[in-house]
């Protein structure tokens, strides 16, 4: 089946194939040699799926489109105040080839126009044009995940007839922005813009650039994450030479475009986009270029400035312990303690990626509950990415929930958060893998404030267990012979996973986990999927239906229980059905308890 | 409890209290009134809710911040291509009085500077100064939420002095780009930099940009949607005078600033803030707005190039009807061939906000699923936000998967798509408002191809119903005359929400839906939340337990139950122990099973 955006994108190729408006660029030989008919457009998802239709794989060269990745190379070696020093960051309003410096410092209006595009050229380190050009060469390989040449006749052509830059290097180099070799530096730039890259390439190099810095297909890191949005920024004002602001306007993507007829567009985050049309308008940008890219911007909405608004799906839950517990089952007067009490403490769960409007929300959630609640539990299992400022922001947060004497839990699994953070550390924000742990964390501290410890001996006599609930006192004395003890040490496994079952279990003292393991082979402690204190029966299921042990049980504690085997429960079957009617049916209420339980949290999931 | 965004401002605001660089500014006397001291903040979110901190009431002239939203309203009033005639969009490079014209057509660079704003002001329509003036001020109102009025002395000193202007309007009508009168154009742009607003007022006026053009606090409409784009390009390459490649790099928002010392900033679909304080720079912009503005954008890390590469997040699940059907209750030979051939439908979960680069992913998954799906249930009902191009991208999708032959259903209960476009008739697009359904509707037709469909006549026999397993041909016929036959019209009320329990049914024909009412007094037919078909038994939990029935129960179609009363089953208790333990094993049997399949869906959902 086709793939649609690789459809409809064929389907632009092929609307605007037959558009021949425009002019190769003449201002050397070589690029008329050029195929007008060229014509290709690639497209680059920030996680390196590629779609291409058309000449995506013609080489050509890079020309002013390399200006673009230079500039973030020397941003990369002499840091941002250095770089700022030689080269600004304004749109000069005029064309490519203008020569526009400072009045005063001399100093290029920015890196996209030639004069701030050499200057940065200049400032690639190394010794000798070759080892300087080769430097760019590597870096702009590293981009395009290929190892790139350059146009030999190309480059000759360019140095031969390039007086006007020339005249632009000399210019600088008597405003002292560019250093000592002057020629060298312009032939470092004529050797840059001869590079040869392909339509797909140039898409990967701009998905770099959306990807934050890393190659999406190699995974290689080949721009600072830093310096990304400066060049995008650049790009966006700077990129489309005097034809930028109206890009702005009519695509809305930083950009850059080169008289070798490529254009590449970044959309931050999302795609790198590149199309290859060698006939160029009198502005010198690809003509087939700017009208590809207004559509795609209009066919897929990608101008930045349509964002709307973003909804509340950041916080895709809020709830408060009372509503749903933890899945550990305790005895009635907890469960009663925990209902009662559980107002204070105040679940949110946020999803999706967490920036600075998803902070800002859950201030406000914090802040209406404040009254009511005195724990916080932030559930980031599905929050997938954040950033530095937004975990800044968090980091105060905490700050304002521990001065108030409040505190805060954040369920965090996958470690979308640095827990290490001293500033975090300060605030006394808990962490813990598992909303379990959390909720069960909080029922904990209810029970230990409303109610009065047990001492470990306690045993919980069997009659008091439901599952005996209606029986006559005769029936409990028969019970009671059918009954063994056990008793378990910490971290002793109680029920295997895959076994048969042959008694059920009712834990009179201590506690259990019940962890699902994956596979029959595997031989760690599986995942915790329940916890039961005492009081509770379990084991049960297996033992009525007769399959296999679905789960291993674990003492958490030392623990007792009263075992009652499948055998004895079988021979009440035959003998005393009235007993054993009265015990199926309360395991029957039970199951029915738990489902009524799993109704409601289900259908609290599923809306 | 302090908000902790709130804290921040606030915390900000002190840091730059004491920052007095910079300028009145004093090209005409009323602007040196002006208290130094005046510094505001304020931040008003996509969907209106405000921070302020400081002198965020006090009234000050807008000046140039006016350009911006006089150019939204031109763009309105006239259209894009007309404006554009007579307005270009590309940044100058030089200072907002400079009197920068297009040399051949006389056109201003843009409507930022003085030229392009005077023009822009000269397009408003209507007779006569007062009516063309109030028509801005009116607007300006209704971005403001508040009656806005201007400083007469401050409109009076500008028209005394504003020579320049007249200048530069003259040379605008020279060029037949400003239509006469010449003067009236020059007075309404001075009334209009007269207006008064506070700096939380222009903090609302770009959160209407920010939010598509609808003021957020009193909901009206005050920019075609489809100018704000235009709008925020163009503030963005031209808004902050010649420093805006400067403010791209350092703050990264599209913005306006006045001499009256506002600066007004945008993050598309998330907020809007504003800065007051009427210390100027050289530039003319406020220096306390442009360092707030940048160290905002660090700390909340609002930069528009910035953006993180989405995730994954917006599939939120993949998975077969095999593994997850609907909640309908079936006989065992159904549910086997729903097993078995159920992985021809795939079900996609999306979430959140849908954009292109979440079309991108549903269609790789389409894709990827090709050879095995017959049918796609695209589950809608977590995404919140999508925009016109995605849902073309969707009637795409939906073309190609149409012309495979294969079927695609849409459950989108809210409403996110409009459903009634032709193009997605064409497509053959199933919608239903419940995933329930969609499920049911693949299932129907996964038995209708597999299963020889029963006639209406059939009845299931008593004998057949799991409840009865396990017991002799002896003990069935002590049931049997316990058992009534009870019929049901299609839509007649089974069991009434509410009631007590009196008797279980065992539907022998037909089907039924159970609908949950949320109050009392609810007349309405509640939620279904599932249904069940021929050979089910419905109604046993609250027989058992005794509590009141939990929902209604509704005949779908013509059906027949055998019922078996309450009291019967008690009489079978006490009478005959044993058949009473078989039916409640058998319960339990069921109820485990159904647990099972929660517990199931419970982790997946959970997960």
């Amino acid at each position: 089946m086709v793939n649609t955006i690789s459809r409809i994108i064929a389907d632009l190729h092929q609307d605007f194939q037959g558009c021949l408006d425009g002019q190769l660029a003449d201002y050397i030989p070589e690029l008329t040699k050029a195929d007008s008919n060229w014509f290709g457009i690639s497209l680059f998802t920030a996680d390196g799926h590629g779609y291409s239709v058309g000449d995506t794989s013609q080489l050509f060269t890079i020309q002013s489109v390399s200006k673009a990745f230079t500039y973030g190379m020397i941003l990369d070696e002499h840091g941002v105040e250095k770089v700022n020093s030689r080269i600004g960051v304004e749109p000069s309003g005029e064309a490519f080839n203008s020569i526009s410096l400072d009045p005063e410092t001399g100093r290029p209006f920015n890196a996209m126009i030639n004069a701030g595009a050499i200057t940065a050229s200049g400032m690639v380190g190394g010794s000798g044009l070759e080892q300087r050009f080769e430097k760019i060469r590597k870096r702009f390989s590293e981009f395009a995940g290929r190892e790139l040449k350059i146009d030999d006749e190309v480059y000759r052509s360019e140095s031969a007839t390039g007086f006007r830059n020339r005249a632009i290097a000399n210019l600088l180099r008597n405003f002292e922005i560019l250093d000592d070799p002057v020629d060298e530096a312009v032939e470092v730039y004529f050797k840059q813009c001869s590079i040869l890259v392909t339509c797909q390439e140039l898409a990967l190099m701009g998905a770099c650039l959306a990807n934050g810095g890393v190659n999406p297909v190699t995974g290689d890191r080949v721009l600072k994450a830093k310096n990304v949005e400066r060049v995008l920024s650049v790009m966006s004002t700077c990129g489309m030479y005097d034809y930028s602001g109206e890009w702005v306007v009519n695509v809305g993507l930083p950009a850059k475009s080169g008289v070798g007829g490529g254009v590449v567009g970044v959309l931050p985050g999302q795609i790198g986009v590149a199309v290859f049309s060698p006939l160029l308008d009198e502005k010198g940008n690809s003509v087939r270029g700017l009208r590809v890219f207004a559509e795609l911007s209009r066919l897929f909405n990608l101008h930045l400035f349509n964002y709307p608004a973003i909804s509340e799906y950041v916080i895709r839950r809020v709830y408060k312990l009372s509503e749903v517990g933890s899945q550990r089952q305790r005895i009635k007067k907890h469960h009663d303690v925990i209902h009662e009490h559980g107002d204070k403490v105040t679940v949110i769960e946020l999803q999706g990626d967490l920036f600075f409007a998803a902070l800002e929300r859950l201030t406000r959630i914090i802040e209406r509950n404040a009254e009511t609640t005195s724990t916080y539990i932030l559930d980031f299992r599905r929050v997938v990415l954040t950033d530095a400022a937004t975990e800044d922001l968090l980091v105060n947060v905490s700050a304002d929930v521990e001065v108030t004497g409040k505190q805060l839990l954040i369920v965090d699994p996958a470690s979308v958060l640095e827990r290490s953070r001293p500033d975090l550390e300060a605030c006394k924000v808990v962490f813990t893998d598992d909303v379990e742990l959390a909720l069960e964390f909080c029922e904990d501290q209810i029970i230990a404030e409303h109610v009065a410890a047990p001492t470990v001996s306690d045993l919980i006599p069997f009659h008091d267990f439901d599952v005996f609930n209606f029986l006559t006192s005769r029936e409990l004395s028969e019970i009671e012979g059918a009954l063994e003890m056990e008793h378990f040490q910490a971290d002793a496994c109680i029920i295997e996973q895959g076994s048969q079952p042959d008694m059920l279990y009712l834990l009179s003292r201590g506690s259990v986990s019940i962890c699902l393991r994956q596979g029959e082979s595997d031989s760690e402690k599986g995942a915790r999927v329940a916890a039961f204190g005492p009081g509770v029966c379990f084991g049960e299921i297996a033992v009525i239906d007769g399959k296999l042990r679905s789960a291993d049980v674990w003492a958490d504690d030392p623990s007792t229980c009263y075992t009652l085997s499948a055998a004895n429960l079988e021979k009440l079957e035959q003998g005393s059905p009235a007993i054993y009617a009265k015990i199926i049916k309360n395991i029957l209420l039970l199951q029915i308890d738990r489902l009524r339980r799993f109704n409601q949290e289900v259908s609290s999931l599923r809306s």
